[in-house]
């Protein structure tokens, strides 16, 4: 069973996609203002919904605490902008999700952070990433009796977290956490509490983020602290980046500090890749690492190993454009701005009629002739999913008058589909699972095509190459060596899960 | 504890408040469309919110078994009038509900029915009425690791069954039965059948209709069935009054036929006997008895008991009108519209500034000057809870040039609030329980006030009057005597199950 | 030309509609407040829009003045129950217009009242009505160069003053309102004044109020005055009713009090025969007469005239009930309430499927069979339009066990249109227009059909009889005696005025 | 008088805006949906608003014209994106308009393209840029008669137009431009043609392209033509680049093809400067020049003219990342993206608490700290206005580390309000109208602060610098020398025209 969502047609633009950004504040004045922010800061992580949970009169005073929510489908800033909704969600503590494109179907109900009432009080919580063995979790839950609410992986958690037979919300965290697979990020928020945990490889990232002490408030009572995706998160609220929290770490933030468990001992990891090349925001650090630079020196690493006489180097903008600047300073090459993207193009737009078709109409992207016209120009985009994007920007580009087109991508090819959380077509849908290099480059209608060598790549996020025995990355949409078991898939069971289809 | 509903302040018209309809149909082409119809003949018990779920492919065909669900807030003809919502509802079988007011807060999680996936197949459960004994059994279940989404009783009855050790749909629905106390009638749709239930006195109502065999149909594939809480459901969609379901008593209908099943053993029953006053509507036929006959009788039994020297007899619309219809025949009295009803109201109104607050606008009524002025006028109305309405009205009447204005009511003093599934103000808030019937008149504003006698009510009923040994009826809120234990209202555990407040 | 909207088909239960209800106020606190009281007391005249159009600072502070505006779709309740919309129209003034069924095309722009800026300051028009030479005066107008923003007659009024060559804006009103042919009632308000004005004729109403004085306001201050379409809307704001605005007559209410002027002289005027019949609300009082008594004298002289051995006397809802009632006292039948009617329809419903359509369901009414079963019953209604309503509730009738129906109309038979302000079908679809009583009674399923005679009609208004010299009633509807020239009637140009068809 | 629409400030980025975008098409399949297309790439020009009119059935067929409208609040994709509504706007020919901010109080009543039907037909009009004589020909409108129903400038041209006593539309639209003062550029549409027009000076642009032959239609039915105010609009379309209308020029487009007149005679025209420093789209060719080589030009040149010793180019994006390129390339310095733009900001965002406040948090923009840190940082910016959005880039960029901070301004300073078109704050709140440049420089924070000079900048656009008396382009905006008269400005009447404010 997989609960990831299909992309919504008008706004695939032939990318993977990060599922979620997960925020957490605990200690801090306005926490549900500094959770937007910090949702609105991640928003490159999800589009389609968000939400925040804010817990007033919490840690010691068990009693008298009281969670407040407000969820909504769209952006950060369209829901979290009115006065009066920011008003209701009180309190020093809070937790918030941004999602990626759910389905018409499962609309508001599968908005996190979800909620569940406890013996013990209340839980919030919010995730991203995918576990791989949610199937059968939630098979064994319904039969216990359990009722699931959303079709999200994120009540699995929720679900074995309330029948654990721990006594304490922590424990039974771990409880829940010995028994999935898959990998996650998450940001939990009790009455006592913040925590953060990640899976035992740390596929998907966490950051732990401390907020400057407030002028009028006494130093000794210390600053809040923050939990997010991506450090680019803790920067719009002003927090200082502490640390990554660590593959398999459990972080409990409460009124007497951080707190650091390690239930499944020290691992390696094995973080995305992917992360570095398009889904962080490029003025994230990631794992230590600017990716802002690692996309430029991808890029040089491009231009050394597949340089090609050309006359000017373009990205396909946005996310082309820091190896496309790595590429032209390594080759030598001018960097133009040959492709303009209109950021104006909205959530839908028209369908186009078979007239308008014919004109291969492209609404994100147009052709900056200036720069084109009787060049040989190199196209430096990071991936190729289908293709069909690729496809069409070539021809925009030759149709504004290149004389050659080179294309170059600093990603290896995309061969095999994710599991962990990102949102990729099924493998026969892959362009390069199904076809090599220069059949990619034929149907692409390029004069040459390129990709980033898995060594390459490696060299570029500063290691000697990739160890086939032991990868630092997961790179399994490259390699197919998906670290994590995929038990679901091998699981053929007929029956539906959810017999249930709502509409609201 | 209780889950019931508070009105919303401006639909309040100072009067108990049925919380839900119900309707469910068995084996009949287009039957989410029945259903649509079933509940807008039951749109008087409940306006606030509205849900349909149908099952396509039930039956045998367990597997190919799919739940559709669509619920909204508002009129049934609001949510169920677009095609494309209907075409959503595919199937030969379908439950809905009508909800009475719901908070701000609840929204639509609220909306029943409820849905559930079992290991058996899906559950959906539409519920009138209130549980007495939720609050601990929400608190054992909540113990017991459930999760609880909604802030319904309903999902009491989904979470009992869910963790029931019988194996079979129906068998766990009546160990959950055993479990619960209260009022309620209550339908439920699985792969297999729909399911309706009585709670053991039968305080709320549930009747079984058949629907006629349709043309083109072979008359040997039989024809469906009809569960709904009153008669006037049954009208509309054509269906044949088949019998009342029994106090306590299951009914199971499934391709087999109507199966019926009485783990409560048998019980002589109190149907609630404020649905033959206020609640149902009049062209229903309530346990055997038509309702608009009964109110007229109520009516004329009044005029016997408390009649008094007057001109006009008018009621107050609409529900004071049967009995003051009975009321005029049997004291040979003119009688006239003298209050005429605005029934564009809608669901708000203009708060009024103090100036117009001056005015002691009515918005729903308006005094008809030709038929009060100079007349002694008896005013007929079916209850007074606080007495704010009844005082404008009389005052109004007063304005329109009545000359003596005499008011009987065609219910005995309400002096206890209800438990049972109808909405009620506290009881230190009901006049009557306060007030004895000459301070009622004084703060009310009347020359003369009568309320019709316990024995009177019950005579108009059919009974020989009231036996205080062994009532025929559920009158808990004229007499206190609650015939099912109020074990939340003795519980006074602090904490609350809900921490959380979400709004959407 | 003619600007008088459709009705929309769900909506349209086969009756006649108004189209307009007006109402202003002059000299009082929250003008805008007492006019959303008055339009809600209007609301039967129109539930498709509505607006309010406020003035602050006007009267001799002409450079002060300053108009604010609100109009929606829907009623009046649902657009000016927000306090913020509510303290967006300030001011001791306003107007304001219930507009009846406009089509999806027209929209917003249409919505009354009208305003523009003129050079002597600003004017805002609500009109009830309909010009008959609106098209020849548009074509003639935008010749001129004048542009038209709406479809609807208000506009010509506007522009004829905008264009006028007089100087005050009465002169200019006079004016223009001798160019105009037609039935109509208008409240204008403009910096200085207030203005009513009735055409010629008098078809459609208009009455003068006026507000008692407040507590803690000088006396001397003197009290606000009200122009509403009918009585009903003075008594809401505990306005005094003063008197009719005659036919002809133009009322200017300003600092300085009431002005009359008769520019056209007198003439004894042709009410609406109809207001009486079915439009006015029961408690209003047209032209003197109260509505109730009136409509149960029609239904007395009909048991005169048309009498029937029957058990009871049941009227079709709401508008049937007084002549039933009527018609039951005379008769010394029992009134019953055989057909109950379900006020929660909304605005639209379920489009039945094929399946559903054979149940021939009504979602408006429903049989009490309790009443109708074995009787032989009389149905007493207000109108046959174009016979599909009747024609199904007769069904109702007998499928509830009725043994004989026979029907009697509070009207004479409808055989022609309206052109003066009522929406009507065109001739050809009126049921009377083209069978004779006999077909009729056939059609519907009765055993037996009558309609009040034109002489008993003029007789339980008062009169002797109708005198086909000189009525004293606009009955063209029953008569096809037009008092009004239909010239755009007898117009064949072909060129439609606006070619805009504009959705929003 | 100004119709000008203030921005609202969620918005505000601190720059000019630019108030609208124009389209029209004539014969061509799809003419809506073509129009939607070009309105889509002319989003930058406004995003507040926008329109379409399309005519059906137009040319000689005058008779069976009928035109067609949709407008909305929002983007071009959100409005027509829906199949429903395009099937609305059929046709051969549309007109389009997208606007720039408009106030809450004007709404949907402002939208353009504006409609009105003539004796001669209907006539849309879709107009950008601003009259600076609209006052005084508004009053004298409104004192001949003329009712204003919004409150654009438009309204005036169309008022002007209906009452002209020419008989063509043509010499009608010639008769009224004539009497109006103004930058302007305005596409209309009636029955027989399209009409595109430029002021005197050329103010405002606009370009004619004619679309390719279709696949499937005779060659001889030639092709259609578009008129627009950008060629980016051309090339979404795929139409060729016809010729920029001149200035002055009247372009008539009709079933003869293309007809021009010069009502003006000839003059050398004053194009507004600030389109190739900020507005028009940078793969745009403006009046034979591509705008984004020519940014880039004034990078360069600025690089020579005021080049310092510094680590990295940083442009404030997007707009000033052209000339950061040219002055980074000129300047031998690397070019690196400092600062990252979020483009998922929305329409509004977070009224900050004061704790936030404090944070000094930037939705738009956030700092890439891997590019700044320990950098002496050329900054590079299009203008400054106010000033306020450039101190806190500043303040991020030292925030995260940068050593020093040098500006560099694409354009002169800003030391006026534009009257023309564009919406900038009043003189006394440009920061360069009452501040010199080190007052600037210290103000904003920055260690050197440095402006293109006005020769700098001409000679970017290829001339040999500012001729002062016989300036190439309106550069009012930096100089003061206003090619237009203020005739407006200039009136101190006080009576406001329009007295009403709306809200719907």
């Amino acid at each position: 069973m997989t609960t990831r969502c299909r992309p919504l047609p008008p706004t695939d633009d032939d990318k993977p996609h990060e599922e979620c950004g997960v925020f957490g504040v605990w200690d801090a004045a306005d926490a549900a203002a500094l959770t937007a922010l910090g949702l609105h800061a991640l928003q490159h992580r999800g589009q389609e919904a968000t939400g925040i949970v804010s817990l007033e009169g919490g840690g010691q005073e068990v009693r008298n605490a009281r969670f407040h929510a407000h969820k909504g489908l769209g952006l950060v800033g369209d829901n979290f902008s009115d006065p009066k909704v920011m008003a209701g969600l009180p309190g020093r503590a809070a937790v918030g999700h941004n999602r990626y494109a759910t389905t018409g179907e499962t609309a508001l109900r599968n908005v996190q952070p979800l909620y569940a009432d406890f013996e013990f009080g209340g839980l919030a919580v919010a995730h991203n990433g995918n576990l791989t063995n949610a199937h059968g979790l939630k098979r064994m839950l319904v039969r216990r009796g359990c009722l699931f609410q959303s079709t999200t992986d994120s009540e699995v958690f929720i679900h074995l977290i309330a029948i654990s037979l721990y006594s304490t919300v922590v424990d039974r965290l771990i409880d829940a956490l010995k028994q999935v697979q898959g990998a996650y990020s998450l940001v939990a928020l009790h009455n006592h509490a913040l925590i953060g945990a990640r899976d035992p490889l740390g596929v998907r990232p966490l950051v732990l983020g401390r907020l400057p002490a407030r002028e009028g408030e006494a130093q000794a009572a210390g600053s809040g602290w923050v939990l997010a995706s991506e450090t680019c998160a803790l920067d719009i609220v002003g927090a200082g980046f502490v640390r990554d929290v660590e593959p398999g770490e459990i972080v409990v933030v409460d009124d007497a500090g951080v707190r650091s468990i390690k239930p499944f001992g020290r691992s390696p990891g094995r973080f995305c890749i992917f992360e570095y090349i398009y889904f962080a925001r490029p003025d994230s650090v990631v794992e230590g690492t600017p990716v802002y630079e690692t996309r430029k020196r991808i890029g040089a690493e491009l231009a050394r190993e597949s340089g090609v006489p050309a006359d000017v180097v373009v990205p396909v903008p946005d996310s082309g454009v820091p190896a496309a600047m790595g590429y032209a300073q390594e080759a030598g090459l001018p960097y133009e701005l040959g492709i303009i993207r209109n950021h104006y193009v909205g959530r839908t737009f028209i369908e186009p009629t078979d007239q308008i078709r014919h004109l291969g109409v492209k609404l994100k992207h147009s052709a900056n002739r200036a720069v084109l016209a009787g060049r040989r120009v190199v196209l430096v985009d990071d991936s190729i999913v289908r293709g069909t994007t690729s496809k069409k920007i070539v021809e925009m580009v030759r149709q504004a008058g290149a004389t050659e087109v080179h294309m170059r991508i600093s990603s290896p090819p995309t061969t095999h589909s994710c599991f962990y959380g990102i949102d990729t077509p099924e493998r026969s849908k892959l362009l390069a699972a199904t076809h090599d290099v220069e059949e990619m480059a034929r149907i692409i209608g390029v004069d040459s095509l390129a990709f980033i060598s898995h060594d390459g790549l490696y060299r570029a996020l500063g290691r000697p190459g990739r160890d086939p025995a032991r990868p630092a990355f997961c790179d399994a949409c490259f390699t197919g060596d998906y670290p994590i078991p995929l038990t679901d898939q091998q699981d053929n069971s007929e029956r539906q899960l959810s017999l249930l289809h709502a509409t609201q």
